[in-house]
């Protein structure tokens, strides 16, 4: 029950999988975005327009997704990590062409593998 | 790194914990609804119509929330934790005299005062 919040060295390894989710994003880099997505039926995904309920509906909408038109800027960025293997990531984004903040939360969860995605939510102002 | 997911007791505590903040946020339990969430400048809300960052943001926010009319149904709520001491928690709601789906997604850590919130999403579809 002792979790220091942001101890460096956590919270340089989440920003670096955090960044490489994001490139992966505006990039279409779906196996990544697969990856990062922690795979089980408890996963879950709130987005834009739909309720995604484990892994396999989350990779489903993946492999469906437009390839093109994903940039966006990050507005605002706040990774918080409590001990050493659990984290948040919300942050504040602007898609190209749009005049609507979006806002994305991830829970983040060190598996064995790697620190993986176990929760999300994605929504526009 | 040994996180077993909904060990029977924690998801009971979880679920507990969960159910007594649903209950001060249709009744307008102003004081629940903040001892609930994490009492730091890390903790996050975004909201509706709001973006909160840190507890003295979203004490500010409930206390100037309408004390009426936040009667909601839930239509599927997902709780699952990981290991001992944390959890997300997941609902669809709708609110009355709404038809559209609101989500409401919570990350939980167990602190030495009890459960609290340490990051909240909602929206509406």
């Amino acid at each position: 029950m002792d979790y220091p919040i942001n101890l460096p060295e956590v919270l340089a390894e989440v920003q670096a999988v955090f960044d490489r989710y994001e490139d992966a994003l505006v990039n279409n880099r779906v196996a990544v975005l697969d990856e990062l997505f922690w795979d089980s039926p408890h996963t879950l995904r709130y987005g834009g327009t739909e309720n995604l309920y484990g892994f396999a509906e989350i990779q489903a909408f993946r492999a469906g997704r437009p390839a093109q038109g994903q940039q966006r800027q990050l507005l605002k960025t706040v990774i918080t990590t409590y001990g050493h293997d659990f984290a948040t990531a919300n942050v504040e984004f602007l898609r190209d062409g749009s005049t609507r903040t979006g806002r994305q939360s991830q829970t983040w969860l060190r598996l064995p593998a790697g620190w993986r995605v176990v929760a999300a939510h994605v929504s526009l102002l």
